[in-house]
């Protein structure tokens, strides 16, 4: 029995969360998966019932769980409380507590999609890169920060930092995913300015010849940002700290102008993860039934084939959702004209349907 | 009677450079200008000369100077040299020993190469941003800093800091400059993670406070990544830090499709200023006379502009370029059917006849 714990948050995250559900349902008829399902809040929702973003229980049946559907966290309402309790750092605490440093973001454009994006057809056609993020470490977590008094001023001020370990066991991950695809990695640093990076570019060129089939390069952050717009086909596997990864991670997403329809995972040592639509929590749009779930319906197809090892059922709910996709379905944020507009609900149950 | 100083540097600079000195004695003629013009080695071709990418000579003459003109260093030659002799590092001083500290980097898409852009026509139509970089402090000259050993490893870290006094000079800058164009001003931090920033999000919106005539937004430096891409028009004015405004400048430039086309500047408290194209050094053509000189061309008229206050010199320059532009002429870079391939020469002769 595999236990799957359900994190809403908040937004159009229960929304979501509960379409990428009925799809689980599906999936476990059609394959005859023996699933246990818990849910327990997390970010604003967790903050205002028990004003912490991630209460000690969510934190307990995370920990026990051997993967956790998350749907999204955060809203104007909590943006002004006290910086500890905000949604955002419930999300960080979760990651860092349970070991998650890998986190895999696909930008991949959908062919029905193509009109989407904002680049020229030719740029993004067939557009398949996997960014891997490191994700519990750098200038996220890294101590000393805070904000100190000095020559009667306040002064701001955070620390990179990354150990050799922490940078091997990234790049690992990039290779051994690569050798699954392309056999192509590029590291994104700043070495000529930073230290830090400097090292991450020399460990992870060292744990590379442990994978002699694969294609390393190495690329400056800001020529990385440049060659994603330029050129977004150049990439396969993208590998690199995580802030930068942040911010690649999202750039790369929008190259495909459906950020809707992309997925993440985060994993730790032993494959356990969490998984999440890399779209944020919406609250604009929450509660309408308009929100498109399917990035969370394919965080569950992630969530298959990472941490259950079923790469079938990974495999016959992507197929799935492309096969909603071919019948002209399409929630709001993805319509265009000659298609059919429908409800994050009447989406989610199509791909069930077609479970 | 005003000095500038020429520093052309490695790979492509010298060529470019020369070009930029060329449309200078145009502009001397036509509007009887007084320049006294030395120039000086930096970078590479600095450390074969000196063993150091900023000799002390080369640093006094540019604090002797009113302004400088800058053409671009660094190449594979010297990658593997002592970090601190790096081209690059002489650049880094540079920067920082003359106080340049607001970077002004303009992403505009010229109507005449509107082809280039890798975007579709509508969405870059017209673009005109003007990204305003903090250039002197943030994790780019924050200490500590280095590689040191912790628990039989190596650790590598970097600190990003900024004073209140930092923040509010450059944001400052910002609305100053924004109230000469379109009012509105984005300030990108990742605040919601980084206290340096939190701090950076609360002085900025303090310095707003003086420019009532000027709209001021915040964005998640993920979020502005993908706002480039999606939608750059939305922006006017970009401020942001030394890193985010390095990875942001360079995925605005690319947005035009044609980054041989922009210039930069990067100014002290009284405007003193160091010019320079946005492309770098471009080894891999240096010497066969096809570069682009038309961004460091663009840099002589933000000098005039900015330094030596000759907006009308600045305009002149510009209308020069955008008028051998018109007659079809085009570097290789900027070479599209139907127009004509010239050499760096020749379009340094071009621009300077039309001047
Ligand atoms: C919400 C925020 C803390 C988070 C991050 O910066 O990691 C988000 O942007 C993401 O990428 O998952
Ligand atoms: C060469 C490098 C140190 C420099 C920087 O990062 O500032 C360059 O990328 C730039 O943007 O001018």
């Amino acid at each position: 029995m595999s236990h799957i714990l359900i994190l809403p948050g908040d937004g159009i995250g229960p929304e979501i969360v509960q379409e990428a559900v009925r799809v689980l349902r599906a999936a476990e008829q059609r394959f005859g998966l023996d699933i246990s399902l818990d849910e327990a809040p997390v970010g604003g929702a967790a903050y205002d019932l028990h004003g912490d973003p991630l209460p000690e229980s969510t934190l307990n049946k995370a920990r026990a769980a051997d993967a956790i559907l998350f749907g999204s966290i955060g809203g104007p309402k909590w943006d002004t409380i006290e910086r500890d309790k905000r949604p955002e750092r419930g999300l960080l605490r979760l990651r860092s507590s349970l070991g998650l440093f890998a986190n895999l973001r696909p930008a991949i454009l959908f062919p029905q999609l193509a009109d989407a994006s904002s680049l020229k057809a030719e740029v993004v056609s067939g557009l398949d890169i996997l960014i891997v993020r490191e994700l519990t470490g750098g200038i996220y977590f890294g101590q000393p920060r805070g904000i100190r008094e000095e020559n009667g001023e306040r002064v701001g001020f955070n620390t990179d930092v990354y150990s050799e370990s922490e940078m091997r066991r990234i790049a690992k991950v990039a290779f051994e995913l690569a050798g699954q695809r392309n056999n192509k990695v590029c590291s994104v640093d700043k070495a000529n300015v930073l230290e830090v990076t400097e090292l991450w570019k020399e460990v992870v060129t060292d744990a590379a010849k442990d994978y002699p089939n694969i294609e390393l390069s190495h690329m400056y952050v800001d020529n990385a940002a440049m060659q994603l717009v330029r050129a977004p086909k150049q990439f396969d596997v993208i590998v690199t700290g995580n802030l930068f990864g942040d911010i690649l991670s999202d750039e790369a997403a929008m190259l495909t102008g459906s950020i809707g329809m992309l997925p993440s995972a985060s994993l730790d040592e032993n494959r356990k993860g969490l998984y999440e639509p890399c779209h944020g929590s919406a609250p604009d749009i929450a509660g309408q039934g308009i929100a498109n779930p399917l990035a969370t319906i394919m965080s569950l197809a992630m969530l298959m084939r990472y941490s259950l090892e079923r790469g079938d059922v990974a495999d016959a709910i992507q197929a799935a959702v492309e096969q909603v996709l071919d019948q002209g379905l399409r929630t709001a944020d993805i319509y265009t004209e000659g298609t059919r507009k429908v409800s994050t609900e009447e989406m989610g149950a199509a791909v069930a349907e077609a479970l």
